[in-house]
């Protein structure tokens, strides 16, 4: 897989890519990486690249010309090229969209700043939109981190173990239930922490049962949307 | 106001002050910066972090001793710390608790690795718990910063221009309208793209007619869930 990134700032995402899970993908080749900045396609002289919106209201957008020649050149050269941009105005990203996008060849994300992205270039190029939730950022280059990290757990080699991406949140429409690690209990300060012993007794299907209810318990207080659509599906 | 990301990858996020508006903000003293690194705290001679779940699953979970002692460090030494867990199985991040949590003088970012933190933690310590969408991450160290960078957007003299907080989405439940830079029409290719004339035209009244439309035609589109809460408002 090939990743590209479309962004004025290419070191607030570089680093990313430099520890943990993901700078050890990188290392064995499991994708590649590039950065494009719209800056370069500037003919400003002195490389401006935001501009006035139309019909006036505070801030800036990004200029439609750099970021055009920038993202056509992209279309231009690369094989099956898949556009993401990132909007808070767009529709929510989802689990199900991190395991179809792992498929991908190619993807490029279109990371925006200023006041956002021209319109029309967003109609030229973008193959889909997606959002990571209804609050505001400086720019496109978290939520642009954020798909590549989702997408990326589910590319064959990344994770060690694959059985982990099967328990997880989201594929039942339940969020995750409580998790307790070693000790069972926890002791400080003459205070103990106790884990459910439920966990050790080692009855399979207790412990199953224990977590389908947590489960339902924590999905139904903290997203009863979500908790909805789970009852519908049952 | 003060910041203090608890990670065992502070690499990945001290990085994102690096460039651009946070840089500067935090240059001014508008905001300062901590990390705490649990492995700090870890007694094993390894420095281990990780740990078995009680009851099977498959992955690790963070080891309870290292992130307690960490947090409770934390909480004897500052003040007023309200403490922030990210989680997929939680609350999802909206635009008025960023507004809020600006007021706040002291956050303190909990990032998880692994399959997660141990429930004994998060009830000891969570002020709040947060999520930024549907998906999985393989830790907690984006989605803090995309919370960390949209609070600070919200503190007095990060942003350049107040006035650009106030026009946009989420203020009354309906994503942006779309935008359009100059020039009016761009040409490329022999082909040309233009932006709707209305906006050109000055009348302020046809403009925020257009662009009320334009907005409620996006979020019908994209956001059902959205449209429906901003019609029971008006």
């Amino acid at each position: 897989m090939k990743i590209t990134f479309v962004s004025l700032f290419p070191h607030l995402i570089e680093f990313y890519f430099k520890d943990s899970i993901l700078a050890k993908a990188l290392h064995k080749g499991i994708f590649s990486l590039d950065f494009q900045n719209p800056r370069s396609f500037s003919k400003d002289k002195y490389k401006k690249v935001d501009d006035y919106k139309i019909g006036g209201g505070a801030g800036l957008l990004m200029q439609i010309a750099p970021l055009f020649e920038c993202l056509e050149q992209i279309r231009q050269k690369e094989k099956n090229p898949h556009f993401i941009f990132l909007s808070p105005s767009a529709k929510s990203f989802h689990q199900k969209d991190a395991k179809r996008l792992s498929q991908k060849s190619n993807l490029i994300f279109v990371c925006g700043r200023y006041e956002g992205i021209d319109e029309r270039i967003v109609e030229e190029f973008a193959n889909e939109l997606f959002s990571v939730g209804d609050f505001i950022l400086t720019g496109g280059e978290l939520p642009a981190l954020c798909l590549c990290d989702a997408i990326l757990r589910n590319v064959n080699g990344v994770l060690g173990n694959s059985q982990s991406l099967e328990e997880e949140s989201f594929e039942n429409q339940l969020l995750e239930a409580p998790s307790f690690a070693k000790p069972l209990i926890f002791e400080k300060n003459l205070k103990k922490f106790y884990a459910n012993s439920v966990f050790l007794k080692g009855n399979h299907a207790k412990i199953a049962a224990l977590k389908n209810t947590l489960a339902s318990c924590k999905t139904k207080f903290f997203r009863p949307d979500l908790f909805l659509e789970h009852e519908r599906k049952i």
